[in-house]
């Protein structure tokens, strides 16, 4: 595609797939979009291991990493132990999550091995482990590194610039959007509140024109995100002004994606109505397919959601277990079972492989274009 | 533009506009667009005047009408007196708005006789009441009838049928729009939940291909609503498979709108996040402008809103005080002052003429064809 972005981050085809599994990181970027790697739960040797399997796929291929250094959480930048943190999340929470369990005909057992290890996300979210995760990162070829949750980091622009990598942001409103293209990112990410995972309130169709015109001179690109599951879609967000669609919920449902076989079927089977944005996964408002977990912890008898990321070690340990049982056939579990989706599963009816969709959003962008082209004819 | 729409309504260009002022009807018609008179809150007298004074200004051109006939409400097909229902409006409700009216320097007075005024409303979605209101609409050259908050009444749907008037349906799933279709209506208007006034959760990115892709085959047009006060959103929406586009809230703010003009000052200043989704208007979810009256109803004091139309009995007498009141310099009427708006509020920032708005559409579609086009070139 003729386009300034497109020329700069050396891709074809402006279609950006925020994904974990690596697969569908390298499949996208080999078929001429942008894979981009989420790797916020991942220790810096883990990401060490998954950015060089991607090297060997794409071989100099651009793809990117996104990660998630928040500008607020509890108790950042407070040295606390292990133990400490473990030690602030009430019996309560804990208690809530495990009688879900229960409810549902599983047995939750220890649940504290798995709340250690997730210590894992605080570490890589302080400003400690933020360096350590992104000294991994620009150690690869990347072409790309996206942040969420507020301002990236000064090393991440600064490292950024010095290696001709750009530094790309998440946001959901014009405000922080000018904020960002002041602080000097070079990729605003409109996502709209439709989006799986973190999300804000204003939609799509309405906050990427909004952004656009907000930073509009400033040369910066702003790119779709939020609820964009074709390439009809990604063709209207391009005519609004976007210079690419964003999309991480499409993946989910790949050959390639290592999404929970159980959730896979749901979210195939979900219309736009089946997703909830709730604070009960990391205690920040995101997007989840709904279930008897979401509906639980939306209900009246739920203590309210910890501060992020007390909230996470509430959610994930007794959400892991759940996705492992589910896996069995045990009908209580696939209940519980979900996953971050926004409201666009309701167009991912088939399963197919990713640079297959990669190829389908083509399609149906030039059909796009096409179909206003019919219409303005004389 | 090409397209069996365009020809089957003989209209120019597919910009639909929903308004309860009759010059924006009138002025959207004569620009080549279709005005949508909002009849609603409306007695059969009053729109018979109203429909005579656009007849007069559109000389033949076409245009449309807009009901509400809800398949639910309270009280629907008892036969209970005016008084009836005015006792079934707690007191704690009507004390509830009365104490906000005070907390800002309002003195509410006797809210009792506006309450009584505003039974029409009840009346007019009865079966009976809106057989009269059909009545008048078919005796004008209306092109279009669009019904919301459910199926439309057969009779709609017959006298449609019969005079070659398109009925139209507003949904917010893309369930609700299979069932109209297989009831026969013959304009879908997927609304997204960014949308002023009654709304639901899907998105207008998401819902529209949903939608498309729902009635794919039955040769029933659909037009995208929510969030679209631009032609660039226009084009986006019919890249998508829509067939026009159904805005409201842009027409707020336009030089002819009766919008009170300090909520109209409000609007233009206001970005996308200064709306609410609430219960507390009409007791189902309809999007408004944030203000203190909507902070209130928000919060934990409030009582839960009414069922349709009991809440409209609290909330209308006491809004209606306060738009009078706002005028006058009132700083606390101000302050609440507020009407329902979408997101697309935030991309409404001057006040121009509504035949202005039109062109500017006409403009902004062509440029968003284009800037696809510019794209696509090898």
């Amino acid at each position: 595609m003729n386009s300034d972005l497109c020329k700069r981050l050396g891709i074809e085809f402006p279609l950006f797939a925020f994904s974990h599994c690596r697969d569908v990181v390298a499949a996208v970027t080999n078929a001429g979009g942008m894979g981009v790697f989420g790797a916020a739960m991942m220790s810096p040797e883990e990401l060490e291991e998954e950015l060089s399997w991607i090297d060997a796929q794409v071989k100099g291929k651009p793809y990117g990493v996104d990660l998630i250094v928040p500008n607020k959480f509890e108790a950042k930048g407070e040295d606390l132990s292990d133990a400490e943190i473990l030690a602030m999340v009430p019996e309560g929470h804990k208690d809530f999550a495990s009688a879900l369990l229960q409810q549902h005909g599983l047995e939750p057992g220890d649940l504290e091995p798995a709340r250690a290890d997730r210590l894992v996300f605080r570490k890589n979210i302080s400003a400690e482990g933020a360096r350590r995760s992104l000294d991994v990162a620009f150690s690869h070829p990347i072409a790309l590194i996206a942040n969420a949750l507020g301002l990236p980091p000064q090393d991440m622009l600064e490292r950024g610039k010095a290696l001709g990598v750009a530094v790309g942001a998440l946001v959901g409103t014009a405000q922080h959007a000018r904020a960002q293209v002041a602080a000097g990112v070079d990729v605003i990410i409109a996502a709209g509140g439709e989006a799986g995972g973190h999300t804000g309130e204003v939609s799509t169709m309405v906050l990427v024109p909004e952004v656009v015109q907000a930073i509009a001179g400033s040369g910066v690109p702003v790119l779709a995100a939020g609820g964009i599951a074709t390439g009809g879609q990604m063709a209207a967000a391009m005519a609004m002004g976007a210079a690419g669609a964003w999309c991480g919920s499409v993946w989910l449902t790949t050959a390639e994606a290592e999404t929970n076989p159980v959730v896979k079927e749901k979210m195939l089977a979900a219309s736009s109505r089946d997703t909830v944005r709730s604070r009960s996964r990391t205690g920040k408002p995101s997007r989840q397919l709904v279930s008897a977990w979401t509906e639980a912890w939306e209900g009246k008898a739920a203590p309210t959601p910890l501060p992020m990321p007390l909230q996470t070690l509430v959610s994930e340990p007794a959400l892991h277990r759940i996705d492992q049982i589910s896996q069995t056939g045990h009908a209580g579990a696939q209940d519980l079972a979900t996953y971050w989706v926004g409201q666009g599963v309701g167009l991912m009816n088939q399963t197919m492989s990713a640079g297959a969709v990669v190829q389908q959003f083509k399609e149906e962008f030039l059909t796009a274009y096409e179909r206003l082209g019919t219409l303005l004819e004389e």
